[in-house]
């Protein structure tokens, strides 16, 4: 069970949406996921950050202090010792029914879920035919638009957990939940901002350690060891890349190498 | 006002929706808009066919007779002259929340504006920085993911009534809402269907009489005419493509030389 926060009150599970909120019918808002240790949500000023710039960048009304007072509301309720924690911003009805309208009422969704972080901690990743657009906010920001990445995650399911995604260009960007960064000679690389990445919190977490650049299938395949980055499973090491082996550094390598550096 | 059917039957314009429908949460799912004119929903088959193409293609459960029973009661509850129908199907709600699950129960949306065909039928276009990503489902389907659309229409609003977008290579796609057409000597051509484009039924209606291929700036630049079709406006004029006038024919002409030829 979740504990459902929707538009200034808690709700049982259900929504009463208005059937023209463009979060439901154009994926037209933004969101946040954050980890939850008991009435603590993990690094919810940097969420709260990234959403203000891109509901700034997509023209979304943005109101701190309201997100800031749901999210309270719903951590005091926390029974959970670790949960997730998802925050939902769409632009809401928008009259006339212009794609360019601005939504002058927004719906906020802000719910809480169990989630178990003793996941996998190491993965497998397949290459998708489907690349990231680096010209696209939806490559940026976290928007409500994800289709090509569950398109992706799909094609590859079968084959591996989780889906590599490459830029227009044919270079490294992400997976379809979280950065890529590699280890190769004791430094931390990961693709660069303009790469068609997600700004993720935990890789802007390590990039004062780590050195910015073009990626490519080659520099995975050569790297001492690589993994995914976000913010509800932290590290998680990526052992294979289309059923070849990835680097031969352990996990407790990647974790020890982490922290002596932050 | 609109007439608003959902998940089994009519509804007050607000839905009991699932907080973790996907449809909201990761703008997981489809949509048709048609034109409809008094109890008839134009191209309704085709309609039909495409989504259940889209479904097979996200894996998201279709049901045609349920959609089709659907429509059926809202069209005959119609009072409007001339009226929008929008079908919209989720993928409801996955568990467990993996990206890749198929959603047991899909979320069936059905409502109908009315909507006003005198709009206007000629409009400018300017070319958005956000290209259109061949790669990806989100350009060839009409999925609910459509927030780099909403986004490249807000680029250019101050300066155009519609955005032209460009594939990754730099050739013509479409507008955010439409189809792209030319007519050069007598010659109708549009956009080939690799090169990131809605895969529109008003564009499907012209193609025995046009040309595929790849089109550039320069093709729009040199035209006898533009034009954008899709399924509610059909057939509306581009005057002018980043304040440069476009072509020297009429939108009698155009409608003259498709009139013609159908």
């Amino acid at each position: 069970m979740s504990i459902v926060w929707f538009n200034g009150g808690f709700v049982e599970g259900r929504l009463s949406l208005d059937a023209a909120d463009r979060g439901l019918t154009l994926g037209d808002g933004i969101f946040e996921t954050l980890a939850v240790h008991g009435a603590r949500a993990i690094w919810l000023d940097e969420h709260l950050t990234r959403m203000a710039v891109a509901a700034d960048e997509l023209g979304l009304g943005f109101d701190g202090a309201k997100i800031r007072a749901a999210v309270a509301a719903v951590l005091a309720q926390n029974k959970f010792t670790t949960a997730s924690l998802r925050i939902t911003l769409t632009r809401g009805v928008v009259e006339p029914r212009t794609l360019t309208g601005f939504g002058a009422s927004p719906s906020l969704l802000v719910s809480l879920s169990e989630f178990n972080s003793a996941l996998s901690q190491t993965i497998t990743l397949a290459v998708s035919s489907i690349r990231r657009n680096e010209t696209a906010p939806s490559s940026r920001l976290k928007t409500l638009s994800y289709i090509d990445n569950i398109a992706a995650a799909r094609e590859v399911s079968a084959r591996a957990d989780d889906a590599l995604m490459l830029n227009s260009a044919g270079h490294v960007a992400c997976t379809t939940i979280g950065n890529l960064f590699l280890l190769k000679n004791d430094q931390l690389i990961t693709p660069r901002a303009d790469q068609g990445i997600l700004s993720g919190i935990t890789r802007a977490k390590l990039l004062s350690q780590a050195q910015e650049q073009v990626v490519t299938l080659a520099d995975l395949h050569a790297a001492d060891a690589v993994f995914r980055t976000n913010s509800l499973r932290l590290v998680t090491q990526i052992t294979k890349l289309d059923n070849k082996p990835l680097g031969n550094r352990s996990l407790e390598h990647i974790r020890d190498f982490i922290a002596k550096r932050m």
